[in-house]
């Protein structure tokens, strides 16, 4: 796997449970204390996220950190 | 938990496997392509690690990405 490939499976992961969740990119957002282009670009595995926002972004969703990296 | 809590979870994380490996921080950073002070600022909490850089010490650490999360 490519470098860029965590990026894009992580991206879709997020997606994923964002909508189980029924929650838009900007209700996430607000949420995690991030911008909403930001979560944008993250599920479209534009940028290279830090641990700190991986972080802000599970309790957002309200799962373990975790099961962000689930197959 | 509070967002600096994460980092160093996730550096004492890096260094309990990495010496379950008998890998010294110089190994570590040479096999996952980092620096070596770099390998150092991480286990001390010190650097907001992206994902791309999580997934290499994984790689060179031969885990699943998820076992630097375990508790």
């Amino acid at each position: 796997m490519d470098n860029r490939e965590i990026l894009a499976k992580f991206g879709r992961r997020v997606r994923e449970i964002r909508k189980e969740r029924n929650l838009s990119q900007e209700e996430l957002s607000f949420k995690a204390d991030l911008h909403r282009t930001y979560i944008g670009m993250i599920e479209r595995a534009e940028k290279n996220i830090t641990l700190i926002n991986i972080d802000k972004i599970a309790k957002a969703l309200n799962v373990d950190l975790k099961e962000l990296f689930d197959e």
